[in-house]
């Protein structure tokens, strides 16, 4: 049993409810899983929304990769319901209406990249559900039912819905729906066990409502932190620029995760790999350098994150033509002459030619390991280019190719 | 467009929007109307639980008649959806779930029972719609456009809500539905005018907004007042025992109606009667008499009226045997030697045996206009009461036949 709890309980925040209650009968999750003689349903519900996934996103996914491990099926659950119906209201640009085509491509995309965590291949361990297999369907006298079971106090007293209140600010009717509707998912797959950010509490709650309201075994919820950026300051988030994708190319995820800042190595390695925590080097370079080779030999596999190590000392050496994991970018597209700026930008670096600008200006450009802040630089032809790494900041890198 | 007015207006609440509103572009119901070129949709629910109508459910009944008397179309909608569904959170013992037979039973009742206001007959100026028709086949993605046509906020400060609450009485999330689902109706029928009481105004106003959601031109929504009881204090319901309903004998109709209190003349005049109000008696017992006689007249004919003005004027003297249209009540399934107390009680006159003891000790009770107080009066058999009338308070009664 200690060896059980042992991977259930690494880096998770919560696990509700702990103690046995007089609706689960006198249970715990640990004692579910020890007496169940059947697989667990281990839910997880995803956003087909075509965002990038991150490491922030990948936590919940290993803990779901810890349940296949053990023996149970993980139920992950793709929510493309909502994503093609988008914001009813029609003032929301995000949640704009995806068609069933675009749902289908995000999802494959999603599942794509999180192939490295999951195990796709045993059989019963994985199952993947699409939402509106069920509620489609639902009628109205199903969704009363469901509405019947909470209270506008309850729905107005979970975060995000009070402050809206309380400021006055309008909430519409139907985003009292989705929370029934997330917990209805949990009734049409039978989820044992839901996980999802600490954020997810109310909605997994109402999950284990929802269930018992259908005489199912209520579920239980198991949480996981939300996980900070490596800035170390703000949760990890694309729009804020502090995040390591798992899409992204080994060279550049090992450079970035090797400039984790010291305050995150601890919680980085709990939570995204399992090296034992009583094993981290006391070096914190040192464990950079672990941590950053761990996590890009669990998406890239271990050749291509030693290869993606070296590269980054020789790019840190200026030996750029050693270097032969960088990301490469063809000049065959770019019209001649160019300025130094454009190609900054052209080359995906940065977002725009304006903040390209800014950052040679400021320094951060560098040509084989050559720091360049001359604005006006122009390159007439690309024949001098070709082989040459450009780098933005300490993590950006490009190879330019004929 | 005068005339138009007089009968439109004649003892109505509210229409509104009364003036020309940006929504329904430039136009009032009077102008609606005069410059349809097709008959209008007037639309009036009704809710199909079984209950006896009585004349306060007669008012917007009445005023439908009258649409359809200058050549619209009355469009009553059944709610048989919400019937059917009963109360979602089991808690309510008014709103239990009724079969869909029961619905049918009870809606043909009420049909029966309004036969008399409306008119059936003439093609094109009736259509009776269940609700089911369209609520039963709505899904969740058009439910959540439903919904987000409103804010909580606006749901909250609906009278009901409000009060409620404040008050911290749990609200269920589904009673948010349930204004929505009446909209939706207008939605359905396309509805010009919605009629109802004066709690109905918010429901209505949804039903425009619903309607403009769906690219309908709005609603107009009329309302007219709820009814006082014949008590002349509180509203006119049968557990109040202040009501008079629309299936009840004519001698009892008359017998209620005959001591309408001079405070309610009026208003009943102008809400029951088509009578002119400039054309009262100014007498109020012969006010009292025209308006028993004008109701009656409307619900069983001037023949049945008269008789019963008749039978009243006789049991008043106590000449019962003249009144020959008191209800009968049949001895044969009485077991005697019987009490009165038993035979006040099993007629119907009171709801039970001990009510109908204290009615008996308070001196309420007559037989053949003579008073009866004595609780312990046995009858050995049935001959000495055959023929005789049974009366309690001023204007219940029953004949003994065999």
């Amino acid at each position: 049993m200690m060896s059980t709890l042992s991977w259930l309980r690494r880096g998770i925040s919560e696990i509700f409810p702990d103690q046995p209650d007089s609706s689960s009968a006198d249970e715990n999750l640990v004692q579910r899983l020890a007496q169940s003689d059947r697989p667990l349903r281990i839910k997880l519900g995803i956003d087909p929304t075509g965002a990038d996934i991150h490491l922030g996103h990948s936590i919940p996914m290993r803990k779901l990769r810890s349940f296949q491990d053990a023996g149970h099926t993980a139920v992950l659950i793709i929510g493309d319901f909502t994503a093609r119906i988008g914001d009813p209201t029609g003032k929301s640009e995000v949640r704009r209406q995806l068609t069933e085509d675009e749902v289908r491509a995000n999802a494959q995309t999603y599942l794509n990249q999180v192939r490295p965590i999951l195990d796709f291949d045993t059989p019963g361990r994985l199952e993947i559900r699409y939402n509106s297999e069920w509620l489609s369907s639902l009628d109205l006298s199903k969704i009363l039912q469901l509405l019947a079971t909470t209270t506008v106090g309850q729905m107005l007293a979970k975060e995000g819905f009070s402050e809206r209140y309380d400021k006055g600010d309008p909430i519409y009717l139907h985003e009292f729906l989705y929370p029934l509707m997330q917990g209805y998912d949990s009734v049409a797959v039978e989820a044992d066990v839901e996980l999802g950010g600490t954020d997810q509490k109310f909605n997994i709650a109402i999950g284990r409502d929802l269930q018992r309201h259908f005489s199912l075994r209520p579920q239980f919820g198991l949480l996981v932190p939300i996980l900070l950026g490596t800035d170390g300051v703000q949760k990890m988030s694309k729009s804020l620029g502090n995040y390591v994708a798992l899409s992204e190319d080994a060279l550049t995820m090992y450079s970035k995760l090797e400039k984790t800042p010291d305050t995150l190595l601890k919680s980085y390695f709990e939570l995204l790999t399992d090296v034992p925590l009583d094993q981290l080097p006391e070096n914190p370079r040192e464990a950079q350098k672990l941590l950053a080779l761990t996590i890009v030999t669990q998406y890239r596999g271990e050749a291509a994150a030693k290869h993606a190590q070296q590269d980054a000392i020789a790019l840190v050496q200026g030996n750029t033509t050693q270097a032969d994991t960088v990301p490469e970018f063809s000049l065959a597209s770019v019209q001649f002459p160019a300025k130094l700026f454009f190609l900054v930008s052209a080359s995906g670096l940065c977002k725009s030619s304006s903040d390209a600008r800014r950052q040679l200006q400021g320094g951060a450009v560098k040509l084989d390991g050559e720091k360049v802040d001359d604005v006006d630089l122009t390159f007439e032809t690309p024949e001098s280019l070709i082989g040459k790494v450009l780098q933005l900041g300490k993590n950006k890198f490009v190879r330019f190719i004929a």
